[in-house]
C-alpha cells in the first residue's frame, strides 16, 4: 500500500510500504478512506519535534478484517478512529480520560507488543485495541458528510474539549486564541454549549470569515496589548468568562490569561511546543484564574459529537479548504506550513 | 493605640502610634479583641518580600464607630474581618470574587483615597468599606468560640477554598499538600465537602496528629518521590481525584501536579513566592491536569463557614497552638518561623 513517510524536516511523500496484517486478537484493519493533516504533523514538519517514518492520526475509513476477539465493529462498517487508540476499560478511560489510557498509544509508531501502528495518512490502518476505538458512522461510505464525520477524529473534538475545559456556559462570553481548525471548531463547540457571546482573535480574514459563519459574535483582527483592550472594551471592562487557547506558544497563552475576568478559566488544547517559562503562578493566584484542558479524550466526546453531525446540527466540514489525493501529501503539507489552506484532506 | 509594626526583616515589636480615626463615610472602627500571624506574614518577616510598617490582616472584634453610610454593622457589633476589605457591589465582588474587589485592598497600606489602613495586628482598626467587608459574629465578645470564629478571616477561608478550588466531592480522594495551618484546614473543609479519602503530606508528628483530628483519613510522613510512590500505593495506582497545594513552592507544586490522576484537579492556595519556573504546561496537557485556586474570596464564604461554627459543626480553632499578648508579638513572629508553633493568636 501507499502511506506517508516524513523523510526529514520539510520533507513528505507518499511511499510504498507493506500492507498491515491483523498482528493480536484486539486488531482491526481498516481502509481509510479520508484522512487529514493536523496542525501537530507540523511540528516534526518544521523540525520543532523529534519525529520521522509514519505520519498522520485523523482518519476515517471501512473496516476490511478484525482480530478474533473483535466484537463492536464489523468488516464493512464505516468507522472513525479517535487520534489516539484505547482500550475502553481501564480506569482513565472508564473516567473517560481515554488519551490517557493504560494500554493505548499513537499512530505512526510501535505499540506496546512492539508492531508498528500506522500513520493515519495512507491507504490502510492496523489500528490495536478496536473495541475500544473505533465508533461505527452509521453511514455509507460514499455519505456526504464524511468531510464532517472526519472532524470527530481530532480537531472537532478538541475544538470541543477546549470549550468544555473553559466551563463554556448557557449565556455566558468566551474568547477564541487561535484561528486555525481548532479555534474554529472550539467557537463551533461553544455556540454548541450555549455561549452568547463568542469574541475570536483573528488575523486572517479568510479565517475569521469561517469563524463568523460559524457562529461567533465578535472578530477582533489584533494579537497581546490590542487585543486585549479590545476584549475589556467588549466585554465592559470586566474581562470575559473564560478563553479557548488554541495555539499553545506563550503569546498565546498570556492573551489567554489577560481576557478573562477574576475567577474566569482558560481552556486548552494547544499542543504546548513553546512555553519554555511555564505559565506564571502569580498571575493565576492573583486573579484566581484557573487552567484545563490537554490532550482531548475525543473517543469520549465522539458519540454525542458523531449524533448532532447526522441530525444536522453540527457541520465542523468549512474547516477543510481544500482536498489532495495522498499522492500529492507534500503539496498538503507545504500548504498547512504556508497558511495557504486551513486544513487539509487527504483522500488515499 | 499599640500596634505591631515590622521594622525590617527579623524585627517586629507593638510600637505606640495614632489611634485611628473615621475618614470616610463608609469606614469602621473596630476594636481589635483577637488577631492572629498568617503564614504570609512570614514572608516579609524573613526578607523574601518587601513590606514594612503596620501588619497583620486576621482579625475579629467589636465596632466602637462607624462612618455616617454604614448600615449593615452597628456600634457594639462583634464582627469578623475578611483578610482584605471589599465593596460588595462591583461586578468581581458580585460575582463572589472579593479579593478581586474593584475597590478593595489590604490592611498595613494606604486605601484608595491615601488613608493608612492599620494593620490587624493592634488593638483598633479603621475598616474601609464596612458594609461590604465586616460579617457579624452573632456572639458576644467573649463567646468560647472566638477563636474558631477568627480563622474564617481568613486560614479556614483559605482553606476551603483549596479544597473548593480542587473539587473535593462527596466519596472523593483528596492529597493534602502542606501541614501547616492552612493544610489543616483544607483537612477540615474536605471533610465538610464530604471527601471518602483525605491524604496529608506531614513529615511533623503534631502536625500530623492535628490533622488526624480534623478528619484525615491518611497520612504519608514523606515529601517529594517518595511521596508520590506512597499516594500511588493509597490509592491502587490510580492517583488521587484532586490535590490541595497549600504551600506555593516549586517542590510543592510538583508533587501535587504527580498526585493526582489523568483528569485530576490541583486547587492552589499556597501564596506563590517560589515557583520561578512557572508551572510546567506539557504535564497539565498531557494529564489533562486541571489548576485552579488562588487568593480565597473568605467574604464570599463567610456566611455559610459561619454558620457551621455556631451549629458546633466545624472548629478549627486546633491550629492555634499558642495565644499571646500583643506586646510579646516578636516570640510570636519566631515561634511561627521556628516552626514551634503552627499559628499564634494574639491579644491586644
Amino acid at each position: 500500500m501507499k502511506a506517508a513517510i516524513l523523510h526529514a524536516p520539510g520533507r513528505v511523500s507518499a511511499d510504498e510500504v507493506p500492507d498491515p496484517a491483523i498482528h493480536l486478537p484486539t486488531d482491526a484493519i481498516v481502509r481509510v478512506t479520508a484522512s487529514c493533516i493536523c496542525g501537530s504533523d507540523l511540528w516534526p514538519y518544521r523540525g520543532q519535534r523529534a519525529h520521522s517514518g509514519r505520519i498522520g492520526h485523523e482518519f476515517i475509513g471501512v473496516v476490511e478484517d478484525v482480530g478474533s476477539s473483535v466484537a463492536a465493529v464489523r468488516t464493512g462498517d464505516v468507522v472513525i478512529a479517535p487520534f489516539m487508540f484505547s482500550c475502553g476499560n481501564c480506569p482513565n478511560c472508564r473516567a473517560g480520560w481515554t488519551t490517557s489510557c493504560l494500554f493505548g498509544g499513537d499512530y505512526g509508531g510501535p505499540d506496546r507488543d512492539g508492531y508498528l501502528v500506522d500513520g493515519g495518512q495512507g491507504e490502510f490502518v492496523r489500528v490495536p485495541l478496536a473495541d475500544g476505538t473505533l465508533v461505527t458512522a452509521r453511514v455509507p461510505e460514499d455519505d456526504e458528510r464524511i468531510a464532517a464525520l472526519l472532524t470527530l477524529s481530532d480537531v472537532m473534538g478538541t475544538g470541543h474539549h477546549a470549550a468544555v475545559s473553559a466551563g463554556v456556559r448557557e449565556g455566558g462570553t468566551v474568547v477564541v486564541v487561535g484561528d486555525g481548525a481548532v479555534g474554529l471548531c472550539a467557537v463551533l463547540a461553544s455556540v454548541r454549549l450555549g455561549a452568547d457571546r463568542i469574541i475570536v482573535l483573528s488575523t486572517h480574514r479568510d479565517r475569521a470569515q469561517v469563524a463568523l459563519t460559524f457562529g461567533a459574535t465578535d472578530v477582533v483582527a489584533a494579537r497581546g496589548d490590542e487585543a486585549v483592550v479590545a476584549v475589556s472594551e467588549l466585554t465592559g471592562g470586566s474581562g470575559a468568562d473564560c478563553a479557548c487557547e488554541c495555539v499553545g506558544v506563550t503569546a498565546s497563552w498570556d492573551t489567554a490569561l489577560r481576557v478573562v475576568r477574576p475567577g474566569g478559566t482558560v481552556g486548552f488544547v494547544g499542543v504546548p511546543n513553546g512555553v519554555p517559562g511555564g505559565l506564571p503562578v502569580r498571575v493565576l493566584f492573583d486573579g484566581n484564574i484557573g487552567v484545563r484542558g490537554g490532550m482531548a479524550p475525543t473517543r469520549r466526546y465522539l458519540p454525542e459529537l458523531l449524533d448532532d453531525v447526522l441530525e444536522g446540527v453540527l457541520d465542523p466540514s468549512p474547516i477543510f479548504t481544500t482536498s489532495i489525493p495522498l499522492t500529492q501529501i507534500a503539496e498538503g503539507y507545504a500548504a498547512m506550513d504556508n497558511r495557504t489552506e486551513i486544513k487539509v484532506l487527504v483522500r488515499p
